[in-house]
């Protein structure tokens, strides 16, 4: 059986996601398209390179990143690194002929996020930007049903995601709130993410209407470079320094279909945790999704009898995407590792098969492009046109 | 105990819903206010009047909705026809000095619902608009709780109102699909009602963003007047005429406060009946409710401990708004007729006690100008300030 | 249209819920089988009988209950006393010709039950015990569905009644806790609601094994005779008694069938207010509801297809069971009084077209007779079979 | 960093959440108490064991699960067959000095249960029964609520586990509905988790009252060795045989501690699918679980103010159990995954730290004991008392 051999940039939590998910995948979709094999990872220090290695089970580690471009074993360049890096690592992979799985949002704006299309386009490798909740079963479930007229023509896709990890003022400044790494807020880090279902759920985007708010306008600087997510509090006398990014999104969108909707995400939504959820309108029915209870899907089709009419609420299991491959029966739970060894199957199985596989960086490209629009949108007042 | 003589204009299903409101009224609330007298109801012909009369439990019945102004005995006017005789109707009894309670919209636009606003201003009458919902115990608990300051100062609201009653093109062209009667589609006979909601509990709004949408643009006429909320589907060779109002409407609002937020509303909705919802971040806390589920608001308070911080689901009973009135338990059920008993009794108590009540004819009106500024701010695409 | 004189004996918080159904009943169901006419309350003073009137609309009001069966002109004695009185006032009512219905459970024992049935039987009026709970629409909906065979055979029904009301040990001891009043405690009180639910969707029960439980074994004392339901905390140096009644009850229980299944009711389950539920399974299917969210059914039928499948949230409407009566769209708002709407309607309908109606004295005896054997049950250890 | 070599009996699904909870445990859990090395699998071919070893990254394979035994760098003996074989290996692999983590129910009878407690007390090695629900961290946190008197004494649990993947007669005659290897039906597969988790938050159990039943009598003979769950579907002249075992069991429940209860499970609940619940009713509050919506713990104080009282719906996250170790916020993800990997984690500290893990061999002893009651019961139709 092929072996990829896999270098990762980057060992935060999202080190441990990925990593997981190459450990997992083959055990899970058997036969698997390959093997990824740990080589190496890369972190900023020889310390945390190590442990990173250690933890992680990789085979080898390294301080500097471009040490993998020259190392003509590795297959594959996994960057899961904050997003100020992205374009600068993306590009050089693809220049050194690596496939490229990249974290989201690809970049920093849609200008970088150009170039590393372009990037990899010129060199013809694999890329594949991690939205990885449209790979939760049930968000494919929906787009099953959609794709086979179960709803109809979709009028309306109402998105959100809400957390409320940084809606205390005393969560640290971490690099999430620095315009220069992190590009955005709640836009870049979790509008996205039901920008990516919407496209991926109700078609292309055409024009936003967009408002970005700054509720908590400062926050503790944060010592040491890690994101620590907003589980540990600045405490006594503390020194502070200005958000320069939004931390809530209110959007009004239409898609080239003519359908409508609105996405809007905050971080200030106390009680909220991962709250991505969607409601789509068809002619035919209604579909309703929320992350929080990730193994459900429910589904309304308006051709059932009146008296037996209503919401269905689906838990996702062997009759459903990716079912044959996770666990036999549905509940027994799908949680953020699964969603992560689905994408990691589907990178790794494009690269076997020399196929497209989507989210990829045209993907991740529109989606800056939308990124852009909303905040031009939301300073200029006035609808805006996603043009590329 | 003194006795107020109640004359009703109308008697389809909102007749109803105020006539088991008068009747069970002081049941609930005791000592009562006063004793409403059913004395008088208006319906267009005399079948439909006689009718009404014997059904409802009014004492006597007229056809002509002028009668009673010259009727000396009658105190109160309860306008539940359609929204394009309010004004006219509401105009007179003002200037007959009746106490006057108008369902909801107030009138078709602002400009018409200024006149009666003037009328009753002038003449010192009482007056209420029925925007029943805000009258959920849940939904003024969730007031309680903003006044207490239990959730801070207010970030976000994001109200829905979802229905499908008439998400079938062959559900008939009522009169609430007819702009020269009902003012406008969805905006006016539902948004409205999460408007309301909105500034009751989030203050005045100062600006909206609008997107109106008609997704069934013909629909087939229905003989006979009555408003037949989609019940019965046309069949066979039907004769259709255009819808001229919207159908689903989508916001960006922005409040006097600083806060932001969302309303949307549509009839299209497959599987959501009577679907009011709203979401409010606050910097302390946030609510929820869903009037589907409307014994229940759900609450979180950012200063519970972290292990133990998460959305409590109150149900409402004896210890909460409303709760001695009405039932001796939580969730023995609020009905829709609960949140009309609530509105008759607010509503005489005002004029009994000689204070305001609200919603009342300036609610209305405000109501109205923020829905003629959706719809302008549709048409312009543009934001749209809301001024007298 | 023909009238029915009402006699009601009882003042308290049944008496508003059976006078709200009385004056709402025809406005739902129109043409009305006949007007119920409040003719005449009593209380145990002349002081609460006359408020009680004023209260509920009642023409007038005595204090002996005897006066009522030597009125003539009484068509029906409605009973909503203390369990203890039952029994002589619907003998004496039957023998005066009266038609009864009589709040639940039918008495304190399965003796005193059949006296009662032997009286209504032999006088040929008609009788009606107030299980109020099974005219939800939505459980009237369960019913539908199994009798057109959409979930198979049954096996199994597993019922609770979960309340908090009483879960204080503070909360007094009303007549509810004195079994010489209630004859029992949940068992009698709450229990038997799902008693009556199980025998209407899945038959006659034909054996039990309890388990019954007295946690708080003493109660403050109360001052006066009102049943306060837990609302009034006793607070200082109070006065306590012993609870001689269940406060939990358990179950298992074989149905004439075949099927099996358990009923647990209790008021010491803090957080759960009516928290009425059932979950039925069927070789075909199953079906949950919970009253705390009555608007809704659940249901799941297994012949949909494989990733289509799961349970269904019907929200009852115009298209189920008493929906064309009640509101025209689903989730305007089942509440209390609409199932007592229904119940009044149902029993009226009785009389006028001279049919039986079900829950009736029969129906109150058998399930007196599965409490009596309940609480044996429980005393001996042993499975106990019912046997008239 | 140490290293445990494992050796994994078995290579069905539960070797596939075996192993991926080897892989991924360091990557969760940093520092590790010690690296697992998935050494050797066994499974009953060549073919099958080859597979097992690519699939779930185990160094080499073999045919013969005694070769383990005499393997002197194996530390850990995992066992994942079903359940007949489960004490002959199990005892072997204590007599060889293994450590030993085995699958659940930890054997078909108490009294094979209780050898294999003989054999690894007399070997002094370290012994785990794989009862991997109670590791969910809601589960753990209810515990930590119980624990710290948050809800106070126990009066009630009440715990039920629901499938309906063999509830179709068509679904396969798999092993686990053959007495010879099973032991028992729902009993011994799925309310044996029940019966852990009752134990773990509500203490020992002394006395049971059993309800067993067979509603689907015979199934077709599947071909093949594999579980299949009930994914595949036999059609068309199928050989059927006789089900040996229960597929529903309803029990009544008493605790030492005075607290009672009742465990129910079922394979033929259409529409459930991995429904593990539980209610447990304290003198001062409730907890409410449901596996299908793992992520949550609902929990009533009653110490909360009464206009504030209701569950709470906690999201698990870095603030509870394993938390720290799981992922960066709440609802991003539980699955059956991360419930194992808590459970690799929590038996490899055991070994290292040398101290007591539960549940362990003596937890499976009891909770056989209590199954072999239950099956007693429900043939005598009496209480039994559990006793060693």
């Amino acid at each position: 059986m092929r072996k990829l051999n896999v270098a990762m940039i980057g060992g935060g939590f999202m080190g441990k996601a990925h990593s997981i998910a190459y450990a997992g995948m083959p055990m899970f979709f058997w036969p698997a398209p390959a093997i990824p094999q740990r080589k190496l990872v890369v972190d900023v220090n020889d310390e945390l390179a190590q442990t990173a290695a250690a933890r992680y089970g990789f085979e080898s580690y390294a301080t500097d990143w471009r040490r993998v471009m020259e190392d003509p074993s590795i297959d594959i360049v996994d960057i899961v690194t904050p997003n100020d890096s992205h374009a600068e690592i993306a590009i050089a992979a693809a220049k050194a002929g690596k496939h490229i799985i990249c974290e989201k949002p690809l970049a920093r704006t849609a200008e970088e996020s150009k170039r590393m299309l372009d990037a990899v386009r010129e060199a013809g490798v694999k890329h594949m930007v991690a939205f990885n909740y449209r790979r939760t079963p049930a968000i494919a479930l929906a787009k099953k049903y959609i794709e086979e007229g179960a709803i109809g023509k979709i009028l309306n896709f109402r998105g959100t995601y809400l957390q409320d990890w940084s809606a205390d003022p005393a969560s640290p400044l971490s690099w999430r709130f620095r315009k220069s790494v992190a590009g955005s807020g709640a836009l870049g880090d979790i509008a996205t993410h039901v920008i990516d279902i919407a496209r991926y759920l109700a078609g292309e985007i055409s024009e936003v209407m967009g408002m970005a708010t700054t509720w908590i306008k400062e926050r503790p600087v944060q010592s040491g470079g890690l994101d620590k997510l907003g589980t540990v509090k600045a405490t006594g006398d503390v020194k502070k320094e200005a958000v320069d990014v939004d931390d809530e999104i209110s959007t009004l969108i239409r898609f080239e279909s003519g359908a409508v909707g609105s996405i809007e995400a905050t971080r200030n939504a106390w009680g909220r945790n991962n709250f991505i959820t969607f409601e789509i309108h068809g002619e035919l029915g209604s579909i309703f999704f929320n992350y929080e209870r990730r193994d459900e899907l429910q589904v309304c089709f308006s051709n059932d009898p009146s008296d037996r009419r209503g919401f269905r609420t689906i838990y996702t299991g062997p009759a459903h995407p990716y079912g044959e491959a996770l666990w036999p029966i549905p509940a027994l739970g799908i949680g953020y590792t699964e969603t992560k060894i689905v994408e990691a199957h589907d990178f790794i199985s494009s690269i076997v098969n020399d196929t497209e596989v989507s989210p990829n960086f045209y993907d991740g490209y529109r989606i800056a492009l939308i990124s852009d629009a909303i905040i031009a949108s939301s300073d200029s007042g006035k609808w805006t046109k996603i043009t590329e």
